[in-house]
């Protein structure tokens, strides 16, 4: 068979070479060549050889070392933008009559090549992945050349029409799942590092965990986000005792509580293609229909931007929620393992606890929007906040972003539309009433902060 | 569990509801409603309520008659278009400083808002079949209301882009393939009509038959395109030999030559979106994979143009491929039943092929194609004319369409790239050797036809 | 590739024939050398062998002529029973000293040889199901050979231990299932044929319609049995109702009653093995799971012996469950198209319902049992004899061997275990008091009657 | 859902209970009430409570302490053998007249009850599963209750015909397979320790490793026996360079050698239930079927008997294969490290060899075998010892159970039939002419020694 099969793979990369050869493009295999197969690729009338080139593209691309691909793709971004004379043509008709027809045809007229050239690109056997690790190399280099945003912005527009909802596939992850799949979860696992697979088993196996990702049917294997889910009696208040290694497994048709203490987006090369609100929105609907009688979706979330807030608080000078009392209890906190003098832990909680209250609720970056980013997900998905969680997190990472703070936001179906649009609106926070009361009456307006998103 | 079930969905629902009310929504369920709930669909800010609405949008789009649907999609193709204020003042940016930046941003503000809507659509639960079947009726009404044509272009731009090669995933049909899906191939037969399972199963189920279909993922168990395949020792010349009923089953592994002797396209919403020349790719390189000694790789097709080209040969009073003597010769085809008179036959005959040859080798539309659409498919695909079959096809549709021709295309794989390169730019007809010789020296060019297509 | 595998297997093949000829069995390819071959394959220490002396048997079987096909069982079943020798000498010590030891010796000593054999024919790739198809044969001819009634002993007592309950697999049958199992759904419906294709999509694809069946993985894609049920309001009372072309479909979580309307046995082969029993009652569990409304379970099932019973009844001259007013009455039995005559179905139905509960109820076999053979098995499995419809079943099967009478058994969870012990002991028939009624008080006792079974 | 469902098994429970009252099996939940509900499950004559009685039974005895289960194991060895008159009446008529019926008499009236027992027990729902633990409970009191061979004989008996070849399903292990089962893999691996996850890992990712386990359907996810096989360019003389944490990876085509290098039993509770033998011959033609180019099928395997028979001749006073100057080396043995001086190694190694080539070929257990249980294995099938590789295995396992030794078996397909035969009728060991010549000329005969299997 493998001779046959050669010969055939030999005759089909033979008839490629003599292709390329035709159009001239067999000499330098480097970047300024593959341009030009791009060219030959985006501009030919129909898909005859489509598949071919395309394979060919890919193949060479992944070949260059990571310096000529940049190059690569900021000639894309330079070489494939619009026709600019059947744009000015377009746009010429649309202001003589201006219509439907007329504005369809600058629309067409204006599209850059390369979105084009990114669609036939994906006519290659798992083509998608490439392109999907491609839009990584551009985001790592975006800052250095800025030119490549709008080659950015002609992926993150066709992926985010591929990446669709509608085209997502939700698929349970236990302990029965591929290893192959399980081996990406422990890498991709953002929130709890997950040691090892003794420590993964622990999180899929028993009767009260579940696991759920967002797959697309192109990338074969490939989680694009996952949850981590608890069941449980109460709304849990630290991840210890979440993780523990030795705890008491509950039957999952007693629980009363889902508890989400773990989202991880996958592939860098989707950022900006929001898949999170509709991962939990479903995972809700899975879990209702396998065990009716859960009552509480609530996560058991990081607050990743709270040290870094407290840190400006503790020494900002002008107005600040911050007490001069308050900081002089908060010097504790510069001290090693004070998270293990029992003492200083309960002085620091009553100062803390309002402070962070100010923090998810008055703290504002500069649009205006609550400065964790953890919350502005939560709440932009219309979940409401529940509880704030004294010593939550007690590993290092817990302790150096949030001072051991975790945050309980929850999902109550009937209020999540409410909440959302109120946030989306006028930036209202859904929050208990309990958390409520934790927020200081007399705390000061503050300075936006500028978050990066 | 329904009881709690049913409650959850009440809930849902009635939160839409009350959502609906909130926009004003309520009242009336038509097709005016439908307008406004759309137009809420593509404003929200967020997704939190997009999977609910856009579900809603296609239940109630799905209950109106098909009048009032056909309302509602000319005013989505009237009042979705590019929002004019934003698309002018991104052109005058652009004539101001016309760069890919500004390109870019004309591109944006000009994209009608229905590509949006569409793709919003596209989130719901089934959303994709919905739209697939949303544009079917966009194209049976295309003619009375050309305004639609708009709407058309979105919907058909977006599936270009979802149908994507690298969307598609190809499954062999056999006779275990699920009854559901073996229901839509019966039903979606169009060249060579199934009559019936046993029917179905004599084409399935001997060793030396395939069957092969495109499939994506979000369509699920809907074929899109499919071929149905004999393994046979030589080209075959009829289509009775290979759908005899009574026949012997050769040996796969025995087997010469891979003969397409049917490929239908099963979605009329997905009209241009063209599948059959990855197709016929594909399945040669599984083909060959399975039974590395197949030599041929070959159609047996209809020529569903010849007839009525003949009959306008015939009437013909100016230059024509056809002389007096053949006119003569031609008129006993007004007999019925002249098929069966083997004097005559054989006198048609030595008239009527040469005639082929000049209809596949000199008729072209006003596009200067050849005039028969299936020559067109496959020599575009990059096959050559390999041989015209007197009597290929004596059933009633054969004989009525074609005069009983059928048509042998054959794809070599060497050969493929540049026959398709030579019929894109010059319009030039690979074909075998034999075939060249039926092509009478002395044919005239021919005024073009125009085609539909 | 397959040139490689040719020589392998053809290698494979003459290392078969060397073997086979180094033991002088290669001249003759009929019974009596496979006789020999099946010697060989007993007496063999190890199975290195095994697998392909297996293979070789069963291929000389199936190419037989029946007639020697025969022969060569009534050679298994004369040739290799127990060696009489070592069974004397187990027999010798038992008796000595009869113990578990010796006992056991004594069981191994009388195991015929044939037991061993089938055990390692079933080695042979797709051996259990060649091993289902002799049986048939054997069966097929037990009352022409009563010698084969040993062999069919060992076939049944290892085909008892091999489709043990607990090996089995049910699967649900529905539209999405493999037309390959669908084809042999129609071929083995044994008490409602399946008229097409469109029948059995009727069966299987409307949301108040079931059908399940038993499976073992070494017969792959063979049902062992099958049910079809319908979810309905009520208790259906005509097999018409059921099966009408235009009817309206239920929501089955609407329904109260899941009607089992027709149980099949598929394979004649594992006669004698029962699955029935098992696969009612978990059907009724997965019911439960799936619709936990429904309230009743309960057949629609022929009552293929009372016609005969009913005309013996008729005849017969001495005491009798008929009077002669009721004969009388029933001459309007003779006319063809009595069903359509309203009056005259009154008029038997007075007569012929009370005769009906006295067949079901008194009329035995001469082992003491009701002489219906689906009485026997439903009551057998602790099911009630709910109600008898009149005229239940109007087709000319159901005319011709039942009089159109249908019964419905009811399984009511918690009476099954005390029913069967009441029928298994004391032959106690359980019954709806609606039933008892029916039961005239002066019936006389009656003479059994023989049943084959 | 759950209120009905809990309902549903809890009227199924106290249906249990109350059938049990009725046979006065309630109140005491130990070992001897266990033996009643087995008594009562073998008499039933119906199964209708089987599948209820079976569970209860089952459940009932994974409850009991492990002591109580054994005792319960010796009441069934004890209480559930044959009915003793029945078996001498059937033994009398077989007397009177033997002949096949009779001598079938005889069979079924031995057969202990224990056997109709376990095949109800196996109607439980994961009844195989419960029965294949209750053999390692036997298994592991045989030697104190020697009592509990009769019922080990009927166990073995039973599984030796349900887990018949026929039903074995053969699957490939890969990086793609459930973690569930890949960590049972780990758990069962008996040759070469797999250290963690990256170990089995790298034993199974790369393109030329290969691991293939046979399942049983009614053991889901339990894999009964599996192979690893490492693809070769040359037959691997150490382990160290197959298990190598860096190494290159060969292209699966161009191998030329399939090394199985580890062979492992993971059911104890089928201990003498062979599969070996098949698994390694259906992995060759899988192999063969994949990789066409391969030519030599060979194991790399331990010689665990090695070490203790060369305790022995060191020690031997009187004939021996080692001479005095051979023990003078040998005393070398006995130094720490002394594998890693390489003038040492030297010379042990031209003692060692031929007295290796000793242990394989003159070496014999009191039944005349090769008293290495691996050798006895891989000849049996029809392999034949291919090489003796010194220093094969460093590892403290392999230096303290070999001196360091491993061996190549080699199957050779067209000599496999003709090696077992002259192997298990004339103990005739296959070798390479190679180790022929390693055999020394002059080594005496040997004292059978005795081996325990």
């Amino acid at each position: 068979m493998t001779t046959f099969l050669n010969d055939m793979f030999q005759t089909i990369s033979e008839r490629g070479r003599a292709l390329l050869e035709r159009r001239g493009l067999q000499v330098d295999r480097g970047g300024a060549d593959l341009v030009k197969l791009c060219e030959s690729l985006v501009s030919t009338p129909g898909e005859a050889s489509g598949v071919a080139i395309a394979s060919e593209v890919l193949r060479r691309y992944d070949a260059l070392p990571p310096d000529r691909q940049v190059d690569f793709l900021r000639s894309l971004a330079e070489q494939f933008g619009a026709d600019d004379d059947r744009l000015v043509r377009a746009i010429h008709d649309y202001m003589e009559d201006p219509n439907g027809r007329t504005a369809g045809q600058v629309h067409f007229a204006a599209e850059p090549r390369r979105q084009e050239l990114i669609r036939r690109l994906n006519l290659a056997p798992a083509g998608t992945a490439s392109l999907v690790s491609m839009r990584v190399q551009i985001l790592d280099n975006l800052r250095e050349y800025p030119e490549l945003a709008l080659l950015d912005e002609d992926f993150r527009h066709l992926f985010a029409s591929w990446f669709n909802r509608g085209f997502l596939v939700l698929r349970r992850i236990d302990w029965a799942t591929p290893a192959s799949i399980l081996a990406k979860i422990i890498k991709y696992e953002a929130v709890h590092q997950i040691a090892d697979w003794e420590d993964l088993r622990r999180r899929l196996e028993p009767a009260d965990r579940r696991c759920f990702a967002f797959f697309h049917p192109a990338l074969v294997d490939e989680p694009l986000i996952f949850v981590e889910v608890a069941l449980t009696p109460d709304i849990p208040a630290s991840i210890a005792e979440v993780l523990a290694t030795e705890r008491e497994i509950m039957d999952p048709m007693e629980a009363k509580t889902a508890a989400f203490y773990s989202i991880s987006n996958c592939q860098k090369g989707l950022r900006g293609i929001s898949f999170g609100n509709f991962l939990i929105k479903q995972v809700v609907e899975d879990l209702v229909r396998e065990a009716p009688q859960l009552e509480t979706f609530v996560t058991l979330s990081p607050a990743p931007g709270f040290r870094d807030w407290l840190d400006r608080e503790r020494r900002a000078e002008g107005p600040s929620a911050a007490t001069d009392a308050d900081r002089a209890t908060l010097a504790a906190l510069d001290a090693d393992d004070w998270h293990r003098d029992a003492e200083k832990v309960q002085a620091i909680k009553r100062v803390i606890m309002p402070l962070a209250a100010h923090y998810f609720f008055r703290a504002k970056d500069d649009r205006g929007r609550p400065i964790d980013p953890v919350a502005r997900f939560h709440l932009g998905n219309g979940a409401r906040l529940e509880r704030i969680n004294w010593l939550g997190d007690v590993s290092a990472k817990g302790l150096t972003q949030a001072r051991g703070l975790m945050v309980n936001y929850r999902y109550v179906l009937k209020d999540v539309e409410r909440n959302h649009e109120a946030f989306a609106n006028s930036g209202e926070i859904a929050a208990s009433s309990h958390i409520r009361r934790q927020l200081r009456s007399n705390a000061q307006p503050q300075t936006p902060i500028p978050t990066d998103e």
